[in-house]
């Protein structure tokens, strides 16, 4: 069995190679560019822990992996552009270091290549890896498409939130543990498990970020606190608030939103206090990270060979508050 | 055996099926629209002819054209957002009827949904389908990128302009042959001369596609005669006057294309015929006819079975003058 840190680093070596031919440079330097700067290559980590759950990892799940983190960047390069993104782990994103249609293209051909190292699945599995890659390719283009429509909208449900959290972040996740369950031989009752293991935390992670950007702690956290807010993100708290604050205090948000003051941020914050915002949010991360712990109980493995999921969601929902 | 025809009859009642969910509609009606504005279908007959050159059609030939049609349309989507084109066949472009985001994920989520049918696939062939899928898709999107990359020169070569043609039209349709012939058991050898007579009617046919752009008959053209002149688009007619032209002739061109005067296709035109750029360009167009049809003769299969073929090439190429 692999420590987390240990997967990354045998992935980083196999992932450290030219995945594109040298012309057209105009074409492949964009990608090349854009893989370099890095990432915490999260989802192949996942896939080969999918995989080392039920055996000795299998050379096809490091194609796998390697398919699963080229889709990641291509949803991120064209994510990008329609969210016209100048910067991304603060570097400049391929529209804006290169243009739009560029990062358009380059972006297509790395969803190509993601297929290429797919095909190397020599296996019996590769119809069902296919089957569950392709579901997961499509649901996250209608997270992005829902995350879209969310912005022109005045009101979103805390279910259409959900929802839209589920397909953008937390199927990615799911599914990247299960494909490489697939290709470890699991029965569907397992694959079942690790997959709702991995939605799950994805939820959980994704509540835990909503929060951090209200109260986490600016200098651990890693970015401004508040960005959220000014943008006027629908995020878990701020729907959770408009769906349960008492009506002067949703108005007084409703107002805050429409008219920007300077303090806005302090003066959401203590709505958010108020109405115990901060304590939900936390509760609903715990809720989603039993109900994760639950589903990795009941796979049917020697528990011993579970260690290093728990240290995933350790390292995913540990993050500092 | 099944005329042109027939296999486009076929192939509409297949797929005339909803290939994408109700929801969310956002994301799903822009591509439902833009199937509905219809297109030729060339690529999936030449598939279904490649798969029948050599037997009866098998169910899994309909899923990989389903998936070639889906792939094509893909490319439209984008190269239409690429090219700010406001319309395709007559109707509204997706980026145009929509935005550009939404093009740009509809895209997406197209050619994801192209690999769904391809992993129906159920035969022993399902990687060497897949294998000549990624490495077409691949040119593609290497040849629109030389496209974009010669707008901004001031003069491509011939090599360079045949090479982009190749990748960008050819090749779409070499592989469209040669899949389905794949599919059918063909030997390599056969595949390969399947794969060339492809390749070399996609040549022919741009040669007379930029041919009919300066001289064919507008009332049978369908299209503005000169759009290419006046755009000052390099075509096999322009690169070709640009590097035989005598030098005052060669000059005069620059300058028209530097001026754009009210005269200027009838102008250019006179200098093409002046440097026998007419003559020359029906001869390569029967240069390329030719080279496929030899590549046809020398599939080993009864003759007989190659008419649809045949009857192929005469479509594509005899079109008015």
């Amino acid at each position: 069995m692999h420590s987390f840190e240990a997967l990354a680093l045998l992935f980083k070596e196999k992932f450290e190679v030219a995945h594109f031919p040298a012309k057209p440079a105009t074409l492949y330097d964009p990608n090349n560019y854009f893989l370099t700067i890095g990432g915490k290559r999260i989802r192949p980590v996942m896939c080969l822990m999918g995989n080392e759950l039920f055996g000795e990892i299998i050379p096809d799940a490091f194609h796998l992996a390697t398919a699963i983190e080229l889709f990641h960047n291509f949803t991120l390069i064209h994510d990008d552009i329609m969210d016209k993104a100048p910067l991304r782990r603060g570097m400049q994103t391929v529209h804006e270091k290169y243009d739009s249609s560029t990062a358009l293209l380059a972006g297509d051909v790395m969803l190509v290549r993601a297929y290429d190292y797919l095909n190397k699945i020599k296996t019996q599995y590769i119809h069902q890896v296919l089957h569950l890659f392709n579901k997961t390719a499509r649901e996250v283009c209608e997270g992005q498409q829902q995350d879209m429509d969310f912005e022109k909208l005045d009101q979103v449900s805390m279910e259409e939130y959900l929802q839209m959290i589920e397909l953008k972040t937390s199927v990615s996740l799911a599914a990247s543990l299960q494909s490489g369950a697939i290709l470890g031989g699991a029965g569907e009752g397992n694959q079942r498990h690790l997959y709702e293991f991995g939605r799950n935390l994805g939820i959980a992670f994704q509540v835990q970020d909503d929060y951090l950007d209200a109260f986490g702690d600016p200098e651990k956290f890693g970015k401004k606190v508040g960005g959220d807010i000014i943008a006027n993100k629908k995020t878990f708290l701020m729907i959770q608030a408009l769906e349960t604050a008492p009506e002067d205090r949703k108005n007084e948000l409703l107002q805050l939103m429409k008219d920007n003051p300077a303090d806005k941020v302090a003066r959401v914050l203590d709505i958010f206090i108020y109405c115990g915002i901060d304590k939900w949010a936390i509760d609903l991360k715990n809720k989603y990270t039993s109900i994760a712990h639950q589903h990795l109980e009941d796979i049917a493995v020697m528990d011993t060979r579970k260690g290093p999921l728990r240290q995933l969601a350790a390292y995913l929902l540990n993050r500092e508050q």
